[in-house]
């Protein structure tokens, strides 16, 4: 028996596999799609590339296009090229690649980005497909096996596959057999709509609230596929000076925490995002004095097996296993080692504020910017450019124990190293509050605003957080926009709104946020 | 035995009883304080009363100041006195009062404001009072009653009691003897710091998760004083034609939600907030198709009453109770009638993202504007002055099944009865995000935007929400912002941030938002 009849166990649907070419003409133009996978990791890749061979061949660019439902980004083998074939009408709720990002902001691709809790839910609750009943057409699930039951095991993420297989109407599953069974590292929570639902019984990050499979009705399962295509591994993000001062801020604040009281000493689950500042954060904790160390994410990246390796993380919760190629060879390799130390949930749960709030996580994510007020932007470029989404920062930012956000105080333009500053008066584009922020952090200095009023907070966050060669420009706006607005009693957080976006402007003009002064 | 005695019954802490004269002297400059009350109900009289005074009479402005910390705002005669005479240096979360607005406003008074539900945890974690140790240095409580155990029976509110109690040096009771004992009305859970904490076990409105009463080290009360004066009831909000239609228009998309399946007949359980509109929405519940309907919910209005009145209300979960006068009579008079179907819960609990997501509630609230991208402003008028606070919205929209804001259209200025336009291109501060809101409603007509991308929501909120007087302006930023941002390749929201906040500067200038064209 091959290894694909292997992996399934339920041998009634042995007749269901089938390949690639002969679902392809399953796929109708319009119809509403929903993909397993999260940020590259778990998502089906013979289908979708088979398609897009077909697409290309036949020259159907633009007659074959499809709303896209799926937990995250995908590996841009799949979702970009899809995007560079024109087959994506709608995305939801964020993604990744040149392409994809090009076809959103030139108004090709219609994409809406929504806090990833809700899109599951919403998802499931019928809202993004109101006008196909509430269902999608057609679902492609990466799995490693299927049980004598016929529950689906999944891959290298969760997802929102629990909502969407409840919501499609036809199911195709590709086995990964290139890879190995990770059957009992998830952990399912099957939907259940208001108001019919229970709590979950999560009181530690290694709870298990749920089962380790998908259940689905077996009679949507039209194909099985089998597919030997790795996930697109994430490149490693390289760790660099302001990285690691970032970092270094970051680690000295928690030890001050928990000198203080107000951290235990195993401190509290850890949310990191990905990227160079993550990194650092995490390779500093794997050296620093902390221990038992617990983390509760979205994402694993290469620098988690280090941090298991260095004896300080107990266990880790996350969505996906976004590991680089190597990554992936270690993980498999240690299989044993590292593989009861990490569970895998969906988006509905992992990002869900109840586990947040009650565990009482530490939210650490890289914006855009930020404001002098503590606003972020983390999507949307000047404002209005779409970088990926908003992703379950605002999940994770808003029920913390502590919430933190790190980005380099400045960035470079072609024509100025510093010719961007992180830290403006307003941000264009809110993706979180005032409300929402505890603690900012650059290469310069941490700003701790609990408990400050919006004008000390701009005080401070000037002072700590802002380049220098930026700092004289903050503070003159801010003593402009508090003498303008506390003189006509109307300044509680001052803001001249007819040159708030100034620096903004020269960017776009003149390629550096230095303005000569606020004048208008 | 005297009433007060009858209250107490510990009757080892009748020794505590004293008058509001001797406990003036436990008031110091500079002092942290935590009282019970939440948007006006249940909150301490008698002491901060005399405390003012002591401070009018001894001329003592600006020497006896405090940082205040309260569930949300307290009646006038309290805080807004309090800040008359200078007496209030910090203030967090939410106040209401013409006077404290003015200190905060002109920069006298320091405030703060945070989602409810993090307000109360921030607190109790001590992160409000670093400074102090974590602590407040003294906790003013109105109680109904004192059980034999020494435990606090609350009053017409929760707020963040059970927090403050745990942190407060010493503590004074004021036993209110004008109103009933409310005993068995509240639900109590003791507030644990992370990561030991447990699931809220709520799944139905009525389900209680903690106690009736609020556990205190007794040894911490310095002082229990009688009080006979009521909670300064609510003014009623008279309804409108507006109301009226904004109201209709959110029936009826509840019919049609309940048409398609996406709602149960019952609906879900409500979130309403104050004021004229939420007033005419229940009326129309009232009125409505829908039976066994339920709230969980911040505030209980007058209106409320009648909704029980109807039949259609089978029970309400709120932290006050909010009535008028008349109010309070009907409430008191009737209190077998309505009594079980009440229970008050703290902010920590009425607000926290775990019931209000499980349950599935309906939220629904009222901004200073909208964007047409659907960023909502709920604090800051112009962007920069302070009007109450973002309070629990944030709460209940970012985890409500539906999350709906219903402003009017447009508001009047001196010069124009149309002066300033609610729907806006870009909301000069942003307390929610488009992340988090599902529809729109003015009494134009209502935009349902789940499921749209930025662009789509701009067209439909511009044509079913906007003033007819500003149409065309709205329609045509948002062709020009459309045509500059595509043509750059970074129209994934399109803005102009050289002229976004035209408008609001020529409000500022000439009375009216009604600019004559969309050049620089």
């Amino acid at each position: 028996m091959s290894e694909l009849h292997n992996r399934i166990r339920k041998s009634s649907l042995h007749s269901r596999i089938t390949t690639v070419d002969q679902v392809i003409p399953l796929f109708k133009n319009g119809m509403n799609l929903g993909w397993s996978g999260f940020t590259p990791a778990g998502y089906p890749k013979a289908v979708p590339i088979a398609l897009a061979d077909h697409v290309e061949k036949n020259q159907l660019q633009g007659k074959l296009r499809f709303n896209l439902f799926i937990g995250a980004s995908v590996g841009v083998e799949t979702e970009d090229r899809w995007a560079s074939l024109d087959m994506i009408d709608r995305r939801w709720p964020y993604q990744t690649g040149k392409n994809i990002q090009a076809g959103i902001n030139e108004g090709r691709i219609r994409m809406g980005d929504k806090h990833l809790s809700m899109f599951a839910q919403d998802l499931g609750y019928g809202f993004y497909t109101k006008d196909n009943g509430g269902r999608l057409d057609l679902a492609i699930i990466e799995c490693s096996a299927i049980t004598e039951n016929g529950d689906l095991v999944l891959t290298a993420s969760c997802g929102a596959v629990p909502e969407i297989v409840q919501i499609a109407d036809k199911i195709i599953i590709e086995i990964n057999t290139s890879i190995p069974n990770f059957e009992g590292l998830h952990d399912i929570v099957e939907p259940i709509t208001p108001p019919n639902r229970l709590p979950y019984l999560i009181c530690r990050v290694d709870d298990r609230a749920g089962s380790p499979y998908v259940r689905v009705d077996n009679d949507k399962i039209v194909a099985i596929v089998e597919s030997d295509k790795p996930d697109n591994g994430r490149a490693f993000s390289e760790q660099d000076d302001t990285s690691e001062a970032i970092a270094a801020n970051i680690i000295d604040f928690f030890s001050a925490e928990v000198k203080a009281g107000r951290l235990p000493k195993s401190l509290l689950p850890l949310q990191s995002g990905v990227g160079s500042i993550a990194n650092a954060v995490i390779g500093g904790l794997a050296n620093g004095p902390f221990t038992g160390l617990k983390v509760w994410t979205e994402v694993l990246q290469d620098t988690m097996l280090d941090f298991f390796d260095s004896g300080k993380l107990d266990f880790a919760s996350t969505v996906s296993l976004s590991f680089s190629v190597d990554g992936f060879k270690r993980f498999y390799g240690n299989w044993d080692k590292y593989s009861n130390k990490v569970m895998m949930r969906p988006l509905s749960i992992a990002n869900h504020p109840e586990p947040i709030r009650r565990l009482g996580c530490i939210a650490m994510n890289t914006p855009v910017e930020f404001d002098i007020y503590a606003h972020a932007n983390s999507t949307l470029v000047g404002g209005t450019r779409m970088i990926n989404g908003i992703g379950g920062s605002g999940d994770f930012l808003r029920n913390a124990y502590l919430s933190i956000m790190h980005t380099p105080s400045a960035r470079p333009t072609k024509t100025d190293p510093t010719g961007i500053t992180c830290v403006v008066p307003h941000v264009p584009h809110v993706d979180h509050t005032e409300h929402d922020l505890d603690v900012l952090v650059t290469e310069q200095g941490l700003a701790d605003l609990r408990g400050l009023d919006p004008k000390s907070r701009a005080k401070l966050i000037i002072q700590k957080c802002a380049h220098p060669d930026y700092k004289p420009l903050l503070a003159d706006y801010f003593e402009r926009a508090a003498h303008d607005c506390l003189g006509r009693k109307a300044g509680h957080e001052p803001q001249l709104l007819d040159r708030v976006f100034k620096m903004q402007v020269n960017l776009a003009k003149k390629g550096t946020m230095k303005i000569d002064n606020w004048d208008i």
